[in-house]
């Protein structure tokens, strides 16, 4: 079960009802494909069943939506099966990373959507110049249909798995983009399948409104420009990176001459109780907080009962477990911000599974959209950074000539 | 050399000398211990020699200024001695970094400013009851001067090194929190107290006062709520975590009725370039960006000579250094936020040696102290996050009565 709660007042307005509407629309025409993904998966899974356990190392090359939203879910898995993220064009740590690697024990999956991203073509180029290959056996592609990228990997027998051209990056986590390396990996990628749906169907029947009704607060009220995620758990770090990605680059746009957005900011707790919480207690109010808590961590784990000498003022954790005052950290912390009338809410996730994981990630993803339909936007552009790579291939080409 | 460019116009302002001198005050009474810190620490060198490789893993025990800044120096440098951060209460990533510990081959390090933290005490008593050690040989405990945990070391002969009281947590790092770990695992710990104090003379000798006119902007721009330090480099990610602490916990306060305070945001770039640059270029005009480079760092590695059918449009890097492309990237993300009139600047590494570490930390520092006396708050104390720990107190008391 994934229970969320709003601590915020609910409100009982019509223009609930046509935001509802919109988003319906938005879903029914069909032009917006992640909300019909988890329909569409399904085709992946026997196809890549015969790849699973075959390789000891699984390589993703990959930026932005290609990679936050795996390396998410890889790591709420906590996934046996070795996955390296091939994700930033540092140079210092795209060395140490290919140093560890052995060709024939890796699979090399290079994702992107729109085939001529500059960093993953170059980190594979680098891959192609260190190992020489004979053959591709051991190369799957990511991409759009008929991206130029498809038309190279069909020219050497490297095996294709297509994004829907309507799915985003950042939206396309339950796409081949996540499903592939995931199910290589040893994901249940039907779990994953099935909680997003039952996210959906929980969500679009128009029963449970509080995506409406936060996406309306976090549109509307003054105080709601900075969005924080406060996770309770270190699995959930980067979640939160990929929800970073997905709030930041679907809900900061241009609107006419306006410019709106809304700020998002991870946070894993209990940790960072000792380092932003201070400036949401006592700092300018600008800021929600929703608490990501587990109902399980692990459970035999107790504060021992000792007593150590002069520091009996520890005691009160003692015979304890340990999830017990974790989560009562989470909700200590909670109380202490509606305190200072802090937005908040809640989601408790009773297990990081598959299920669960599929329903939360289509959770934020519903929850970007309702956002982005009442703040007037295009949520699935991102006009803004194609000026910065103008700006790149114009310095280096002219740097060459 | 660091090189930190301002992009936004200086000013040329009679209270910049007036902060100067109030700065200058701050330094001088003597009450801010950070300001002293790089000619103490010099007493610690000799005390860790001995154990200099003595141990396979030194285990941090820590949570908030006892570990974040150890571990941005340590991730930075890229020493080779493993360290364990045990910084978390998260019960599920204790029990398996602890399931990987062999005792005899751990030097455990237990920090705690206050000596009472709820959570390294509470860690401890776990490794006590796991391991249970018949002598604390390989124990260390850093705190206050005559604090509890300082008693409970010295009636076990365990060694202690102090934290000068007037150091607060998050501006610890240069003091035996950071000096500690870093000497033992082979961090060059002289050079980096000779790194922290080149910065101080550089900016506070009063020739320099690129931090003043810096920490002014910030304290007065209404664009410049938001602070985001864009990193280009993978080594850099635990640093923005660091200052993502100063900042916050020193900034975020209240003023009387009036809550004040400035919100730090880390990215590590390229990377992030995919994820929140389309906020920074479009969204509100909120924010600021501190650019940070490194001159090198992979120096060897080039994007190969290959020309992939149908891809030769991504042939613009072809033969360049990775580096080159790297921190052309960098720039040309600049050069797209100066275009929406962003305010940036960049500060640039020649290396991520101690010595430019020591600097660029001290930097920080000192930016965080300028920008406080700016805004007229107290910028060492955290009173905000005691609420909580109140009632967390109380609630897991009452539920065990």
């Amino acid at each position: 079960m994934v229970v969320n709660e709003l601590k915020f007042p609910r409100l009982d307005l019509e223009n609930i009802n046509a935001y509802a509407r919109r988003m319906n629309d938005e879903l029914k025409d069909g032009k917006i494909g992640y909300y019909h993904l988890p329909k569409f998966g399904e085709e992946i899974i026997p196809k890549i069943a015969s790849l699973k356990g075959k390789f000891k190392k699984v390589v993703l090359i990959g930026v932005g939506g290609s990679s936050l939203g795996v390396k998410a879910i890889y790591e709420m898995l906590n996934l046996d099966c070795e996955m390296v993220f091939l994700d930033n064009l540092d140079p210092f740590s795209i060395e140490e990373k290919l140093a560890n690697l052995v060709f024939d024990e890796s699979l090399f999956i290079l994702s992107s959507k729109s085939g001529t991203t500059i960093e993953p073509i170059s980190i594979y180029k680098i891959i192609l110049a260190k190992f020489n290959p004979k053959t591709y056996e051991n190369f799957i592609v990511i991409t759009d249909p008929q991206s130029k990228l498809e038309e190279y990997a069909k020219l050497h027998n490297i095996t294709v798995f297509n994004i829907p051209k309507n799915v985003g990056g950042r939206f396309s986590v339950l796409s081949a983009i996540g499903l592939v390396p995931l199910g290589i990996c040893g994901g249940d990628v039907s779990a994953l399948l099935d909680g997003a749906n039952a996210c959906k169907k929980h969500f679009m029947d128009g029963k449970d409104d509080t995506i409406l009704q936060k996406a309306y607060h976090y549109a509307t009220h003054p105080n709601a420009k900075i969005n924080v995620l406060f996770s309770y758990s270190d699995r959930l770090k980067s979640f939160n990176d990929w929800y970073v990605q997905l709030w930041a680059e679907s809900l900061g746009k241009k609107r006419g001459y306006k410019r709106v957005g809304l700020t998002p900011v991870g946070l894993v707790g209990s940790k960072d109780q000792h380092s932003f919480l201070q400036l949401i207690m006592e700092g300018v109010k600008d800021k929600t907080v929703t608490f990501i808590t587990l109902k399980n961590h692990a459970p035999s784990l107790k504060v021992p009962n000792l007593t150590l000498e002069n520091l009996s003022g520890c005691d009160f954790v003692n015979e304890l477990s340990l999830d017990a005052v974790f989560n009562a950290q989470a909700n200590s912390t909670m109380q202490a911000l509606l305190s200072e009338n802090i937005s908040i809410d809640t989601i408790n996730l009773d297990s990081l599974d598959e299920w669960h994981i599929g329903w939360f990630i289509y959770y934020y993803e519903l929850l970007t959209s309702a956002t982005g339909i009442m703040l007037g936007i295009n949520t699935y552009d991102q006009p803004g950074v194609e000026v910065g790579k103008r700006i790149l291939k114009n310095l280096l080409s002219k740097n060459k000539n």
